[in-house]
């Protein structure tokens, strides 16, 4: 479960007793519900750092939802062996890079016997994804679930070009306030890799490393995390408060030739 | 669960390797532990929004506690198929107008089995709540468990009469801002409520509506919520932040005649 | 689980993941996640204070690791029935003054089948320490994990020695702005306890107490908590807060003789 609906009130505990009233011995897992309200590219990138630890056969319920109520609509998807359930609104947009049809298939949640009588206006988390994504975990077929649906709404997911202008946007603070830029691995032979980028900000040239230890501490430093993208830290210290940076800062890249 | 003792101690964990001492498999849910410290009214009230969510032979486990180490006594409360253990101090009373004799049963928690040996003094979740819940779970009998107990202490849940004057107070805050008003849909025949209610704050008449999307971004609104209470909101925004809004104000509402 | 990574970024659930991937029906509890950054001595201090409710066989995975990527060793500790798994920072050295050998092991993680075919070096929880906390609570032996390691590194369990001078430390402040003293029930014998202890704070005499209740609404106590420890708190206020009391200030104590 990943949803911007926080945990001091009701809302992730009734999507709970929903699921666990259908599938009583369900195995239940919080991914967060810390998303910030409504902000869907945040809970599309955490989502995207870790459901692949997950096994096969998991249904990842996501809902961060601004439009609820709205005509957006609710969608099932089948990537590789997992299944994700919640609105279609760009949530689920990291998956289309990674999955090509026929290991891809989205439909659209329509069969009622996956969700309440009589869904609320305001809580299809409850009424609609809960239900959808317990009797998805009891074994109903993806099938079962609504008619196939061509695309994902929402976007795709930002596929950045480095060119020689090696800008790169920082994607995501985490609670340590390391700084994690859109610019990853993923993107560029591991050969390319092995020589060090150069990475600056605001002009000042970082330290290209392998682990924290490589720099004094209270020092910033660049590396690989552990997503594959490049972060920026501080050793012992938050990147993010000492250096002033946020969501959308741009860094500078020198690429290796 | 459903606690105020916070996250970020070890109180929750204390109790949830006690329950899995006495059942190894059980089914942990967290409905919160971030009840504002001794808000017993807030604690009854997010209980109350969730608990009918939950399969039958759910035990609610609820400790605020204020009155720890006091007369105040343990108690067990059968409602329907549910079980509820905690502190009679007022976190159940919702259950009172919901539940009739024969269908609730209260009990005093007395049968040394079903908690530990030497209690200590403030922290009765763990050394009686927790066990006691744990073993009802497990399966030992709602008699077993103490004498009954007639009624219970704390109060009755409030249900206030709406007349001439048309007042409502606000009875929660939840975390995205939104004010949920003691005004239900449980206390009003639904085709009174279709015509639709005059909300208003300070003046300032809401328009009533059936989702966010009928007003725009940055515009209040009030509408019944997926509790079935009206709220009052900000579409994609904070509506006890921009608004003012806290526990205990009071809406305006002239009810349509 | 016991770290330091918050609730709002994927890390807590990409170790789940892993757990799960390896072992389906793991039976997962957060301990907590909000360990400050980096702090080890309150991770190893909340973890003390509830390992010993959890059912035998449990195996906890405890990541504070601000060494993560330097030399520090990755263990895994069997003490009791119970085994612990992280990095050998000190986290786990509650345990020294509790089990003595040979009732405790300490086994260095070798065994390349326990961990992740090219762990990251700045994930350690997700790469090296989920699986083979999984592993091993799947049922693979202690021995296989690795070779014994003598002992614990990072220092002893602190353990003061009162004498005339009569002075405690603060070694946490929980949610509830208690504060926690390092004088135990443990280090005393009973009988000398039953005749209270004079605990001043700033030269203010606090009553000593057994309830809450002892003292009037607003008021300061000080009695043995339910770790054992001297505690100091404010009956319905926050301690911490009004008496400005900080993890490390030190309280006077008068023994009684």
């Amino acid at each position: 479960m990943l949803t911007d609906f926080g945990r001091r009130d009701w809302y992730t505990a009734a999507m709970k007793g929903v699921i666990l009233d259908i599938l009583p011995h369900a195995v239940l897992v919080d991914i967060t519900h810390d998303i910030p309200p409504g902000k869907v590219s945040a809970g599309s990138f955490v989502l995207a750092q870790c459901y692949r630890e997950f096994p096969a056969e998991t249904v990842f319920l996501a809902v961060v939802d601004p439009g609820v109520g709205t005509e957006r609509v609710p969608i099932a998807v089948k990537a590789g062996s997992w299944t994700f359930v919640g609105p279609d609104n760009g949530l689920f947009v990291f998956l289309t890079h990674r999955f090509k049809e026929p290991r891809m298939e989205i439909r659209r949640i329509e069969n009622t016997e996956f969700f309440k009588k009589k869904p609320s206006r305001t809580f299809h988390g409850r009424d609609i994804f809960a239900p959808a994504a317990a009797h998805r975990a009891a074994g109903r077929s993806f099938a079962s679930i609504g008619p196939i649906q061509e695309n994902l709404s929402g976007g795709n997911w930002p596929k950045r070009d480095f060119g020689a202008d090696g800008k790169a946007e920082i994607l995501y603070i985490d609670h340590f306030g390391n700084a994690i830029v859109d610019f990853s691995t993923e993107n560029f032979p591991e050969s390319m890799l092995v020589k060090k980028v150069a990475v600056s900000w605001k002009g000042r040239l970082l330290p290209f490393v392998e682990t924290f230890a490589e720099v004094k501490p209270g020092n910033p430093l660049a590396y690989f995390g552990s997503t594959g993208h490049l972060e920026i830290a501080i050793n012992g210290g938050n990147a993010a408060q000492s250096l002033g940076l946020k969501i959308g800062d741009i860094i500078d890249l020198r690429l290796p030739v």
